[in-house]
This record gives C-alpha cells, structure tokens and sequence, in this order.
C-alpha cells in the first residue's frame, strides 16, 4: 500500500467524467491524500468577485483526477472509502434562492432574483461550524450550524466511450450530491473502463437534502480515499454502507425513476452480498426501507434505498 | 372539553374522503377515543382468509368518521392532535412484494407473483414488537422488528363538493401513509367545508418508506386525538409538527412535484409562522432542509419538507 | 329511440362526476339533445365581467346531466356518438398567458401577467370561423380561424362511490381537453355505478394541443349524443374510434403514466376487438402508432394512442 | 458550393456525439451526399445472425461524421437541410415488443418476450413500400406500409466538453427519433463548439410514433443534406421548418420536461423571427399550437411543439 499525495493545478481540473486521461495510476489498496477545489473553480472568493463575470459556467465541480486504479477492468467493482472529508478554508459560498424547479410554476414569480455574489459563511474548522457572515433580515439569530463535511460529485469514467459533465450524475455517480456521502463510508462505483478512473470532488462543509438552492456550503477539501477493486462483481449503480446501513443510488428524472433505479439496485444488492430472493427482500423492504433524497436540483435527481444492517442475515 | 368515545360498527366505515355525513359533532378542545378498522375492513384475519376473495376491492382503508368540528369553516385550518396510537389485535398483515411501478420497468418480470394471503405479523403488544410468522426463506433469523405505530390514511373533506377514495391523497390529506404520522405529532389541514369532517383510519403497526408493498403492517388500532380550529388561517396543504421539526406535506405524481408542493408549504409556514420572506427561508433550508417520503405506492405521491425548528427564530 | 331534449336551469349544473342525482332517464338508442353552458357558467359575457370577480373559482366546466342510461350496470361500457357540436353564442373567451407548468421553470418570471378579462372572439358560427376582437400586438393581421367545435369535459360516474371535480380527468373521462372528441367521433366509457350518468360540458369553438393558456376558445354549444351500451364489455379506460383511428385514453401525470395507460389500452383494445394478441400488436403499434395531446394544463394530463382501422384485419 | 461525398468504413463510425475529431471540413452552402449504417452497425442481416451475439450493446445507432462547418462558432446556429432520405438496402429490422416503460407497470407480465431476431421487412425501394416478411399471426393480412424514411439519430456535439451516447439526446439533437424529419425538412442545431460537428445516422425507412419497440425499420440510407450556419443566431434546442409549420423540439424526461422545453423554445423562436412577444404568442399557440411525439423509449424523451406557418404575420 502506497500513499499518493496529489493537489492538482487549476489547469489540470477535469470538468467531465471520461474524456480526460488519468493524472496518476494507484493500486488497490492505496491510500489517496487529495485536494479538492471548490465548486466554482476557486474562483470565487469574496462579495467583490460577482459569480456570473468570474465564473465561465457552465464549468463548475471541477474533478481532482482522474486515477488509473490498477486491475480494475470493465464489469469489476471499484471500492472507494472515504477515510477524511476536511474543509481547508475558512469561507464557504451557498446559493441565495430555491431553485424554480423545486417550487410549484405558479410560486416562480414570488421568489426573489438572487444576488449574483451568493451568500458567504465564514467556518471554524477547528469548532467544526459555519456562520452566515451576513444574514438575510430574519436569520439574525441562525448562529453557528455544525459542519457535516461530505463530497457532493465523484465518481469513474461512464460507458459507451461517454465524457459526462460534471454537473449532473447517471450510473458512473457524479454530481449526486448526496449528505449521506461523509467520511467514514463505503461507496461502490461501477467500472466500465480499464482503470476505472476515479474523479472526486465538489466538497460541501454542509448542505439540506436536494441541494435546493442549486449548492451546500462550497468549500475546498482535503480528501482521504482507500480505493480497492473487487474483481468479477458486477454492479448496475452506485452501492455504499456505512456503520448502520447498505444502501443503492439511482440518478434519473423524474425522482420517482431515480427510486425505481435505488429500490431495483437495493435488491440486487440484498441477492448478491445476503442471499435474499426478490420475494424475502420485498417483505424486508416493505417495513423497514429507508429512502434517502440527494440533489433534486441538477439534470438528474438522486435517491438511495437503504436498510440497516443489523437487519440482515 | 369533553371525551369523545366511538367505534364504528362496519356499516358506518366511510370509503371516502367527503361525501359522507358526518357521525358525531365535536368541539374544538374534544378528545376523541376511537377505535379504527385495518385497510382491509378487518375481513382478512389469517392465511385460509384468500385477501382475493375476502375483500371488495378496490375499498380499502375504512375510516371512522367523519366528525364535524364546530366553528371550522372554509378557509380555517384544522388542528389534530396524534395523542396516541396503538395497535389492539395481536396480529397484522402485509403485502408480499414490492409493487411493480417502484422498480425499473425491466426488472418486473424478475418479480415474484404474491400470494393472496400476505404476510401474517404477531404483535406483541405490550413489548410493541413484530415478529413474521412464516418468513421466507433467507428472512428466518430476523427475530423481532420494533413497532413504530402509525396512520396511513387520515384527512378532511375535499373542497369543490368532491368525494375522493381513501385509496389517494391530496390537498386534504388522505392516504399519506408518512411514517411520521405517530403519536406527539400535530398534523395541520385545511377547510374546505363547514366542520371540517375529520375522517381517520389505516393504522400501520410499522412501515417502511415509500410503502412500497402497498402496505405497512395492517392493523386496528386505538387511537386518541385532540381537535383544534385555528379560526382565519388558511394553509393549502398539510402541515404538521413534532418535537423537533416542523413540516409541509405535498401529495402529487410524479414525486417531483410532490416534492414542490412540499417544499413551496413549508416556504410559506417559515412566513406565516416565524416571519422569514423567501430569501431567508432559501438561505435556511438550501443548507438545512430534509426531505421524507410517504407513499410512493397510491396513484399520489407523498413527500414531506421539514426542518428542524431549533433552527427557527 | 327517443328524442331527449335538456337545457339545465344555472340551478341544475353539476360540478363534480359522481356525487350527483341523475336529470333524466335515457335509453340505450335515444338521442340527446343537449344545451351545454361554457366552462365559466356563463358569467363572463365580456371585457366588463372581471373573470376574477364573476367566477366562483375553483368551479369550472359545468355539466349538463348526468343521464341515467337504462340497463348499464357496472362492468358494461357505455357508447357515446357525438353527432353534432355547434357554438350556440357569437362570442367565445379565451386565457392570455401560458400556463407557467408548461414553460421551464426558469422562463416562468419572463410571462407576462393575463389580464383578467381573457381574450374575447368573435363567433361567425354560419361561416365557421372564429377572429380574435382585441389582438394583442403582433397578432393583427391573424385574420380568421376555422372552428373546430370539441367536447372538452365530458365522461361517467366515477368508481369507488367518488366524486370527482370536472377540473380534472381519470378513468371515468372528465377534463380531456382532447381535440379529437368532435362531432362524427364515437367515445367509449367504462361504467362504473349502475345507469352510468353520462355528464356533457365544456365545448370549445377551437383548441390547441394542451390546452395550454388554461382553455380553449370556451362556448356554450348545441350538443348532439346518441347513447348505447355494451353488455358485458368491460374497459379500463375511454376508448373512441372515428372514420380513420381507433383509439385508447390514458388520463394522469406524468405525461409519461398517460401514455402507459394510453398504449395498455389501446393493446386491449385490439385484442378485445381484432384478436391481436400483445405480439402482432407490438409488431403493429411499433411502426403505426400515434400518439395525440389532450390537455397538459390540469391535475391529469391527458393523452392519445390511436391506429389507423385500414391496417387492422 | 461542393459536393462532398462521403461513406464511412465501419472503423470510422461515431459512436458518441462529442469526442471524435471530425472525418472531413466541409462549408457552408456545400451538399453533402452520405451513406448511413442502420442502428445496429450494419451487423443484423437476417435471422441467423442473433441479435445478442453479433451486437457489441450497448454501441447503436453509428453516426456517420462528424462533419467540420467551417465558420461555425460556439453561439451560432447550424442549418441542416435534409435534401435526401432513401434507403438504400432492401430488408430491414424492428423490434418485436413494445417497452416495458411504456406500458401499465402492472402489465409488464403480460408481454411476451422477444426474440432477438427481431422482425424483418421487406422494402421495395422503387415502390416506397415495405412488407412483414414473417408476420406474426393475427398480422397476415397487414400488406404493404408506405415509407416514410427519416433520421432517427443525428445533431452536433453537445456543450461542456461532453462525448454524449448515440442512445439518448439532448440540446445537441441526437437520438430524437422524431418522424417529422424526413426530407424538405430543415433542422437547426445550436453550435456548441467550434465547426459545429455534425453527425448524421440511424435512417428509419418507416416508424411509429415514440418508437415504442424501440426501433423503426432500420435500414442504411442515402442520405444528402445541405449545411449552412447563421452566425450570431443563438437557439437554445433544435428548431426546425417544413412546408407548413415551424417546430421546436425539446428532449428530457419526463415527457412533461420534453414538453416544457419544447414550447419554451417555439415562444423564443416566435419572438426571434416573427417578433411576437409572449403575450402574443401565448394567444397563438393556446389555440393553435400542435405537439408531436418523438420516442418515448431512450433515456431523454423527445417532444415537438410546431404552429402552422400561414398563422404567422
């Protein structure tokens, strides 16, 4: 085991999944000490740098990678644990208004026009918090909001020759945005190319289910990852566990896809990794599922199927 | 304050949601001591009892009621107060295997046919555990689940003179079947006719998310609930509140807008009741919001916005 | 056969399917004849009745009926010929704006707010055209449209002891808003209470696809229906078949789950009637189809799967 | 203006849009005379040859190109001119089952499974005519089906760096499979990248509606198209004109998302060249507006607003 130290240049961001040669081949078993930027590229850093002249969107969430993981081949299964998701500056940037899709049409015209330079959250990274630097009259009084450090958009190389943005997400992950994606889990990818090719970044010091108002609390990481590959075992969509759940992803519009693909993948997981038929999962399932939502804001909407494990065989 | 005690005799069970005379008076303040009927009219009482055969379907859900509140009228909000829900028979029953529309279209022929006679649960009632009787096969150990009392199906009367089955939901309520519905909660409805005509029944002993066998562990209950009116406030979906959050339900297909209407109420309780205009409550719940599921079985969805009322002014 | 002539008091509209007493005894043979009054109730007459003020909103598409037709019993299929729809008034109104469900949520701040008046047309009901009184700029030289006179609310009971408001559709009919439903047209429905009650309203001069500004060119009509009924035939949804198309209806949303429930039936359908079992109609449907837009503006969307007759043996 | 002949070795096919350097420069006003491969790559010739062992699936639909416009900009629009669609092969294959997607979930079952020969046509090219060779039973009497040949599967590379799959669509065109573009049609692309990238393949010699079975009649054609590019014209979706109407084309999923963006970008196109404000075009198309369906069996659904051209100042 290998640890491999790597802080890309701005100009080595990968801004899709596929398309981009790998930055550094690892092996299973490595150990991945990264840096992520932001969402915005880093460019965005005070209330004097407007988001629509610096930004060049629609480029955002760019990619720390990708890695060449060796041994993983097409129909394998990469194992990525995120060991340490850590803020390593001490401001973040959300943004200001719900996105109109959230909201029913004919609510549109109330919302506000956001401000282009987003709200900024100064955080102590030592306390583990965040705190509006400047509040909107009414949330005076927030105060400090406990960190929940998780990665909003990783992932591997897609099928079928595909270089995907990495604003929206599919069966190779990707910008899932997803709270439940925090140091300490396991999260299963896919491999539809030689070397898989692991991406990883879009770091959120916090961020509410759905991603409403289009991002969490945008900060650069530092990232630790043990990657590994189990080889012959072939999954559809993103599978992860943590200390109390199994859990699948799916990404689709609408969400109610996006549910049919997790329920779908959760019993296939159930079959390949406990034994359970279609028939013994259904009636597990039927009391004891959990549903997860992750961004309802991009292209593709996430949700993940989970069941505790004490539950299982 | 007085106590209102009622148990319906079948012939009094109401199938919809409106169009059903109401079977007691009540004033705001009552307790009411009811007993209600499982999903299925309590005709299925064990596996020689073929569900197919037994049940008139499509009438499922009963509900005891409905009650007209005095002094609720169009445009007021009704207030109901979940003081306790508990299962009173021994046993209850389940569906067998997931529905076929929350699975990937492709995969539903790998989906096993149920048996008619659903899944027998014993319920032990003063240690509130549920255990199967037959589990399949791969599901032998999984020894006793706790219970986690719920109701499925509950509301007013709908507006514009309609009568909707107690198999749906909508602005009214309805068949939500939200795990959140359990005792300590206060769920809030619009009127939409003189005396509200409260309407309660399918209690679950214990459900997963998304109700996703088409049932939750089915049940007659006992159930004590406190009615209030909140004269001149109108709201346009459920609301509710627990000990810590506080919520806004949408009832809709596909979830997406389920999922808007949810997330467009709650924007509106955050004013009505703690004075945040739009932009405050974006700030807040982009990074603060959580998203639950209730059914995704009914021809309407359930989803539910909330956020933690630590967080509010 | 009879002639049955109807002309409801204001007093006499029914406003929800189901839920109302039968106006009349009808045979299978008779011919209605009908006086429909517009989806407004009659009260906007013009640039001075503020649809805002005039309407008790949400109480639209008024029905003339419904009509207990003799011996249909639940399970049967009720046959509906349209022989004759012809504006009874010069003028007709229309909605302004597009509804902001029909738009990306983005673009919905950039409409312009509809006047509460409509837009009011002038009728040559001899000639068959309709002209736009007031055009709005750019729309001056639009010069006359030819009618195309169309049922856009009109079906049965529903099941399950319902009562369903005619601002939506489902399986029993209602809100369909579907271009096709002209004179000439034969409409199916399954019968669900005993006499059926067949409810007729909501024509429109002229509609596009989607009835997408909330309504089409809205007109109280001269209405002609010959009923029958089919013992024994049981459908699941509103079938229809003119000179060149049968045809199958699926009412819901997403629009997606309306053409399931289009193309379901339209493959019953063919089996029921031509003997084309699910393979020759895949083989059939897969280069032949046609799908049509009924209206996306209400709660159910509505759509079409049709298959011209000169292709089926 | 040159006459650019071109027909591609099956090494050179395109299997994404994005992410192939392009197979010839070609300018604006030039004709290009092509050859297309059917969607399975030219590898299904007859019942012998099993679908599942000769197709490397996931890879359908080889796009022949793409094409380098010189002059065209990020921003500009491409015009394709469709002067020619003639199949140039005398059999061709479809899909024998309809999609399980695009029926009832419920009856899924009932479909039966496909063989994966699929279903061959015979076409007279001299005729216009194509015949079941094998016709299911129920299907003897079907005869001949008039062409009506058509592109499936063709546009430009998409924006952001993106390779995007020939399998589904999106701003950039792609697998549409939309009747309407047959010959004497005029399709507009946004130009994402520099030259454009046009790509051209999977001819339908006749297809239904949504391509349901997941196939038109696939077959090889001649393809002749002429491009021009307007510079400084920017569109948002692909557009289009034939004799009678101009179209915007919209694809997401669900279809309601399709329908959104297509009627978004019929109001824009109203606005850009007729100079109707949304006021205007609002009054237009509630009456007026027509949509047509593309497939409803890819990832992204494809949706068609159009209004006939004589309706325009």
């Amino acid at each position: 085991m290998d640890v491999v130290t790597y802080r890309p240049d701005p100009s080595e961001f990968a801004w899709t999944f596929g398309g981009v040669p790998p930055v550094r081949k690892v092996k299973p078993g490595d150990l991945l000490e990264l840096w992520t930027e932001d969402a915005f590229g880093g460019k965005v850093r005070g209330v004097d740098d407007l988001v629509s002249k610096v930004i060049e969107f629609p480029f955002v969430n760019p990619q720390t990678g990708p890695f060449f993981v060796e041994g993983a081949e097409p129909g394998d299964t990469l194992v990525v644990h995120l060991d340490r998701i850590r803020p390593n500056r001490a401001r973040g940037v959300s943004g200001q208004v719900v996105a109109p899709h959230v909201v029913d049409p004919g609510f549109v015209p109330e919302l506000p026009a956001p401000d282009p330079e987003g709200d900024w959250w100064s955080l102590d990274l030592d306390g583990s918090t965040a705190r509006l630097e400047d509040p909107p009259p009414g949330l005076e009084s927030l105060g400090e909001l406990a960190l929940d450090p998780m990665l909003g958009c990783f992932g591997v190389a897609p099928p079928r020759g595909q270089a995907i943005s990495t604003a929206t997400s599919a069966e190779h992950g990707g910008n899932m945005d997803y709270r439940g994606f925090r140091a300490g889990v396991t999260v299963l990818f896919p491999v539809f190319v030689e070397g898989a090719l692991l991406h990883v970044g879009d770091g959120h010091a916090l961020q509410g289910d759905g991603e409403i108002v289009g991002t969490g609390i945008e900060v650069s990481m530092d990232v630790e990852i043990t990657v590994n590959v189990v080889r012959g075992k072939t999954i559809s969509w993103p599978r992860a566990e943590d200390d109390e759940f199994v859990m699948a992803v799916g990404n689709a519009r609408p969400l109610d896809q996006a549910v049919q693909h997790a329920t779908t993948e959760l019993m296939r997981l159930l079959a390949d990794d406990y034994g359970l038929d279609y028939r013994a999962s259904s009636a597990l399932l039927g009391q004891c599922v959990r549903y997860d939502i992750g961004n309802v804001f991009d292209p593709a909407f996430t949700a993940v199927a989970k069941v505790a494990k004490r539950l299982l065989p």
